[in-house]
């Protein structure tokens, strides 16, 4: 179970990404291996033709994935994402994403993770993107 | 070769990716499947530890890409990312980020594509990530 | 619904790969978007510590994810892997594999897929990979 | 450089993969993070229309980018496989295969690495498949 003081861990890191912020991303669950981010499609995060852009998709889709692995880390390490590969399967269109992250197997080398991304768009949520990646635990410098 | 048209058509979609704005991105070199991207580490898309957010580095790397794609169709196509995969190598640290897309195979169907991620700092270059994708031709809707 | 004719089709592609065979790859169920397909673990199909290769773990996860692309198909179009990424997770290793695709996102210019690939050992069962892929219809030439 | 101690290592590792005889791979040439394995197109590694599998295909590319990282650990290290992706582009037709694999960033904890695939057909030569993945350095048990 993920105690008081790794949803603190979690929540000090997202906070500290101004990234995030830009995103207007906001974490909204946490649990051992899981992680759900929501945010707003906002006017600064667009691609040409209006839709959220797959940049701002990965971001939140990606920080989901890690902060999912970092709650099954060690108090003394961090994670950091070796690789990630995203397939987008619809427009990110509408009034808001969720991003879900969730760990597939841990591991003291490596952890696989994967995420999920729906788009909100009044009572429809349409699937816009699956992200399967590998997640590193390191030591806290 | 690429002609003056196809060089419109990227910069003006380029224009309106109100997200390349946001990450300070500017277009630097079009080719014939070839697509130079180059941006500052803003201050607004950091990680938990003040160097660039993945999210950037794939934003950046994944509209290269796509870019560089897009070269290569036909006047009444445009471009969308189906999947793309990216490996992190090195932190998003210094002056300035350059990425570079390129296709590897074109196709009528499909494209495979391929990108590089640098940081510039001072007279030092590193190489932060590698991408490859999918880039699908869609009419112009 | 999968009707008898499509069944048909995915049993005739199967059978006239020689792979499957080598690999004693068998298909044992098809469901609309859904594939099984088992196979042993045999004397040739293995890495260097006597465990089974990852070419045999994503040859059976690939076929399972095409042919459960295959079903979503129209009678005149056939399946092709664009790209599929493996993440391996732990050593194939047991009596023999379940390989289960499945499609993600259907669609008339590519699909989505993924598959899972687990190890059967006596009772335990293992999760030897997952695999994140995009098939592109394709007509019968 | 690869010490004689280093190409032997391969050599063995090699040599012992049942896989790599089923599918008439043979190691051609090994350097400091680099490594090039060639393949007939056997009979038995088909798929439904008479070419390579991609299973083959996969199979030496993902061991030529795997003895390629091996080249660059230490002697007391055995190299996994963590995750790999791989985008087809061409069927495997021809007399052969061909599949040079390289380190792109070697490091402690994880090793990023590319491969690509060449089918060699009379004084022809396409290019099949590109792979980018991640290997993982493992004490020798």
């Amino acid at each position: 179970m993920i105690t008081q003081e790794g949803r603190d861990r979690v929540r000090e890191s997202f906070a500290r990404q101004s990234m995030m912020q830009t995103l207007t991303a906001r974490l909204d669950a946490l649990d051992d291996g899981f992680c759900r981010i929501l945010s707003d499609i906002p006017p600064g995060a667009l691609q040409q033709h209006g839709v959220g852009h797959a940049g701002l998709t990965f971001s939140i889709g990606d920080s989901a994935a890690g902060y999912a692995a970092l709650t099954m880390m060690a108090p003394d390490q961090e994670v950091v994402t070796a690789e990630i590969k995203i397939n987008l399967m619809a427009p990110a269109r509408g009034d808001g994403l969720v991003a879900e992250g969730r760990v597939i197997r841990p591991g003291r080398r490596i952890m696989t993770v994967e995420a999920n991304v729906w788009a909100l768009d009044g009572a429809t949520r349409s699937h816009v993107a699956v992200l399967l990646g590998t997640m590193v635990p390191v030591p806290i410098a």
